[in-house]
């Protein structure tokens, strides 16, 4: 297809696909002529992530072709293809590990982990950025003084594990390992705000149920 | 106690929780003589509230301000008190009615809440931002062209409503009803980070479950 279709499949504005493929993000197309360059399917799906990447997650250029570069890294295995363009993806801070909080935090998460039997995600642990946000998540909330039962963390681990396996299913329906990993890295940047949403939605349903609107 | 036991038990410095109550983010200790004000543990509650929501939750003061004159507002119902302080969290931005992939977004979250039974959040859905969020993010996948399966959102959705119902659970077990309302907030700025980093961790063990390290 010619670049003004890619423009009308994909929603992107002409001049937007040129910014993208000058940035590098987009693979040129097969040049036809001095003046005219054929895009395919590859190009419109690439299109598209990149899009969600920038509009929908608000992932700087750079980022964008780092996660890219994971993507496109076909001599990785499947898992840390999945995991190193996660790891692209925005994070939070580093925890500081100085602070007292933050290593009963770590004594915390390991323990959480030990009970839910997640052992594969404890070998990653002391490179996981995932694992350094719930060590963050943890150590804000016993700085302010509140004692969560633990099992309360494990329902919670359990309920978005369940929805981890939603996610792989989904991802393990893509004919190709490329689209596969593609469709890993929208999950986090598409399903995130949606679970997000759907949890203040159901908040807002169940505070009705139980007290209605009084 | 005084300010000096206040910034230790918080672990808050004294500048900043003198700068919280020039905002009016925090109430005016009980004055003992000219220099002197005495606090008491409801300024520590108030306190650590704040503290999150501006240090975790990243949020402007005077987005702190809003939520927590609707936290005060004991002529408010519990649902829309606790509503109307979720309601004043930073949101995404109003979707465009104009777009077609909003309107069929609209159509879609509709049937979704009629399939789920969600018929209370459904009388909220021409005010709640949490029903604009869940448009916003379904509007975005279509465009992006993903054709998921509704019975996916089912799935997801009925897995964040089991979230909300241990969210209130807790909430409930908070003795008097302005804690109940200011633990509802927190768990909106706290517990959504926790979520997120639970649900990268378990697609990291889940992955390395299905697909191994090779």
């Amino acid at each position: 297809m010619r670049l003004a279709e890619l423009s009308g499949r994909s929603g992107v504005s002409t001049a937007t696909i040129k910014y993208y493929l000058r940035e590098g993000l987009l693979a040129p197309g097969r040049q036809v002529n001095a003046t005219t360059a054929e895009y395919d399917e590859d190009h419109l799906r690439r299109l598209r992530l990149v899009r969600s990447m920038i509009q929908v997650g608000r992932l700087p250029v750079a980022t964008v072709r780092e996660v890219l570069r994971h993507v496109d890294d076909d001599s990785l295995g499947r898992t840390i293809r999945l995991g190193a363009a996660l790891w692209a993806l925005p994070q939070v801070p580093e925890p500081d590990e100085d602070d007292d909080h933050v290593r009963a935090a770590h004594r915390e998460v390991d323990e959480l982990l030990d009970r839910l039997g997640w052992s594969n995600a404890k070998l990653l642990l002391t490179i996981s950025p995932a694992y350094r946000s719930l060590v963050v998540a943890v150590a804000a909330m016993r700085r302010l003084g509140y004692d969560w039962d633990p099992e309360l963390l494990v329902a919670y681990a359990e309920l978005m594990h369940q929805a981890a396996i939603l996610d792989l299913n989904f991802v393990e329906t893509r004919p190709s390992e490329a689209e596969k990993v593609e469709t890993a890295v929208l999950g986090a940047v598409l399903v995130e705000p949606m679970l997000q949403a759907l949890h203040r939605l159901a908040q807002e349903e169940e505070s009705a149920r139980r007290y209605g609107f009084e």
